[in-house]
């Protein structure tokens, strides 16, 4: 068992909207993702979404506001809520979620990942 | 839906060894606690345990070695596996484990924290 340094993490990778997995525990993955642009609206049937930001400013649009967050700060988005995140910069988070949760939710575009690496 | 700010949290309390939940997902709780000093060596029989340290180096002791966190830093530990953390001085943490789960693990002494605050 060793410790995961979430920066060192980070450094391994530049691309955007393709979350790693570096943990698993009780059914869930923890992911590191890098964020830049504007993301799919979606949602996810039967998981719910816990959004950790590490660095950057990150905008989760909801169908009735917008949640504007700042590095430490936590968001988790229930099931069925449809949402849209935002990055006017690169935002860095750390995701929980359900193993199997498909990033795009309910939707297929260019953005979906099927195959998630680990890093 | 709101987010949640971790620093604000933390400022709504100050004792030792006592987590708070601060949201719930998929059946898994977030917790905020601090701790300072030495806790009590056990293992949790059903549930694996994540460490995320906010402020401060935690140690967690494990039968074979040690590990050292420092902010940034995060720790899974499975299922089974006793472990004892230890603050020598105080130290932030962020836990993620399943809804339920008791912080002395298998032990109870006069760290159990039996019904966890809402903050």
């Amino acid at each position: 068992m060793e410790k995961i340094n979430l920066q060192q993490k980070f450094n391994l990778f530049n691309d955007h909207w393709s979350p790693k997995i570096i943990g698993e525990l009780n059914g869930q993955h923890v992911k590191l993702v890098k964020l830049l642009g504007e993301f799919t609206w979606h949602h996810h049937e039967n998981e719910d979404e816990l959004f950790y930001v590490i660095k950057g400013i990150l905008k989760i649009e909801l169908q009735d506001k917008t949640l504007e967050l700042q590095p430490g700060e936590i968001c988790i988005i229930p099931r069925g809520t449809e949402h849209r995140p935002v990055a006017d910069n690169e935002v860095w988070v750390m995701l929980f979620e359900p193993a199997g949760t498909l990033n795009t939710g309910n939707t297929k575009n260019e953005h979906t990942v099927k195959e998630l690496e680990r890093i």
